[in-house]
């Protein structure tokens, strides 16, 4: 298993967006965007997807040079296409919008629609909490396709993963909480996992295709189902998160077979000073990381300490990538002529 | 077990309200949201609170005449005290004029402090919804004094059971959907419940004062605490919901031992016409329901079903309510010279 530098990797990913005709400003956040989930160890959101986005754009699905436009700007909300290109550069210039909105009307909304697979969404929020805000990003709108979730009680999918996504400053180091979950039980990732490595997945994971509890990680592929995180809690936050995004922003000229996003952000600084917040929140957070572990686990960690810990770690000793997904870039980079840069 | 009929219940509710001091409308507004909760068959939010509001008037933790007021007006946000009153009344009133501001700029926030127990929020959230509106009402601010809920990974409880409740219009026939959910793995009731009748919990519930995994729903009386729901996730929620409602609300003058609330609303006609809207939303609700159940399941409910189910029981043929919250019922009606009416 090679391991690379992630300058090393950003130029390599630079390189072939570019090869493949995508500007250098896009090139740049896109690459950035997948290097930064490896560097934080979401390796399923990291580099790998590349050439996923290079066959994308030789098949046309994937718009090279698109840039998201406002398609509708109210007082408060604004409906951004991403027109077809980059998932990942039109939700990073959403955040933005949506940012400099909040922070200026103390409360914002966005929808951001028709583009392409988004990345990691934590990073987006991050983004946007960096700037004082609370953020939260809801996706979905593409059951009639993309089902895979039954709802609680139920023998068939008809939710995606409908994830949900939401950071907040941390305290005054710069330091974000951030949240990233699906609302299924588990990621689908996990399943695939579990398969290779011929285990069974515990109860409360997956039905088969009669509606039956399995502990078979392979239901999915004989017509079974992933069932929703906590029960009916779970399936409640997905099927919001499905009226907000198909019955919501669903239009005639939307697909659906992509994903539409809501992103909602709200300035701190409206309701207290934001030094007071700082105060607050870092005081409660080491208290909270200071609690002595249970039974089985070694520190209680801030849902983004795992990431911060993995990145200082990776950006010390370089990014771990497994063969196949170094020889899909090898194999990318042969068939636009661009070298495995060395740095 | 006596069987009261609701508007029995009403009257029984108003009259000792009445009868402690409490002004005539907000007496009606308590009285309805807690026989409303009984109606829904959530019975824990019910009338058995009302002998408790009545001790807190007694005892002047509780203003019975106290009306919300508006501390501070910004452009898209309000602050809005209880003025240590009721928390149904100042919470209703919240949600009318958060309401209002939705409508009226497309996106509006209210936080809610100084008040007291707000009954069953999904009340306010489906309030809110009904104007064709998105609310997520999210609470918490008391870990100093009210912690349960340990943090995923840790041996000690330091989050309360930090609620979230959203609600959206469900289609045309003015059904809300409506999700209303403690982010600890199980409301503490269940666990009240499973030690009155003998019965161990399942591990995931609670861990022991060490830390341990636990089946035994007493712990809690012995150094133990609650889990979060859907292990990192909850966790990840309530310390948000923690971040929102103590450190981005908390005031020098907010009392540590009550929760704030913060409170969205979000116009779903900004987004879409709402015509559109209920017809996609029904649509896909419909099909939702009609899922065949899974193994152990009758049939797929929507959040909100099982509530408006209940509901329509219970006003064919009254509200069972246990011999001890009949008792303390008429305790309080001697206490105060009040005529347990018969109507």
């Amino acid at each position: 298993m090679p391991t690379v530098t992630h300058e090393r990797l950003q130029a390599i990913g630079q390189s072939l967006l570019t090869a493949s005709g995508v500007p250098d400003d896009i090139a740049f956040s896109v690459a950035a965007s997948l290097v930064d989930s490896n560097l934080k160890g979401v390796d399923s959101h990291g580099i790998l997807r590349l050439p996923h986005y290079l066959a994308g754009i030789r098949e046309g699905e994937l718009q090279a040079a698109a840039r998201p436009e406002v398609r509708a700007d109210r007082r408060n909300s604004m409906t951004i296409s991403g027109n077809d290109g980059f998932g990942i550069f039109a939700m990073e210039e959403a955040s933005r919008l949506l940012s400099a909105r909040a922070k200026n009307s103390g409360l914002a909304a966005v929808s951001l629609i028709e583009c392409g697979h988004t990345g990691r969404v934590g990073q987006f929020a991050a983004q946007i909490a960096e700037e004082g805000l609370f953020a939260l990003i809801i996706g979905g709108g593409a059951h009639e396709t993309w089902n895979m979730v039954a709802p609680h009680g139920g023998a068939k999918p008809i939710l995606g993963t409908n994830p949900y996504s939401m950071a907040i400053p941390g305290g005054p180091s710069g330091e974000m909480v951030v949240l990233d979950f699906a609302t299924s039980a588990v990621a689908r990732g996990k399943l695939l996992d579990y398969a290779a490595r011929g285990k069974s997945v515990p109860l409360g994971w997956v039905l088969d295709a009669e509606g039956r509890p399995s502990d078979e990680p392979t239901v999915l592929k004989h017509g079974g189902m992933q069932l929703p995180m906590a029960g009916h809690k779970g399936f409640g936050l997905g099927l919001v998160a499905e009226l907000l995004t198909f019955a919501m922003l669903h239009t005639q000229e939307t697909p659906l077979e992509t994903f539409n996003w809501l992103m909602l952000a709200l300035d701190i600084g409206a309701f207290t000073e934001i030094d007071d917040y700082h105060a607050r929140a870092s005081q409660y957070l080491e208290k909270v990381r200071r609690i002595p572990p249970a039974e089985g686990f070694d520190k209680v960690l801030v849902p983004g300490d795992p990431e911060r810990r993995e990145e200082a770690e990776r950006r010390r000793s370089g990014i771990p990538l497994p063969d196949a997904v170094w020889e899909a870039l090898a194999a990318e980079a042969e068939r636009y002529g661009v070298a495995l840069a060395n740095t």
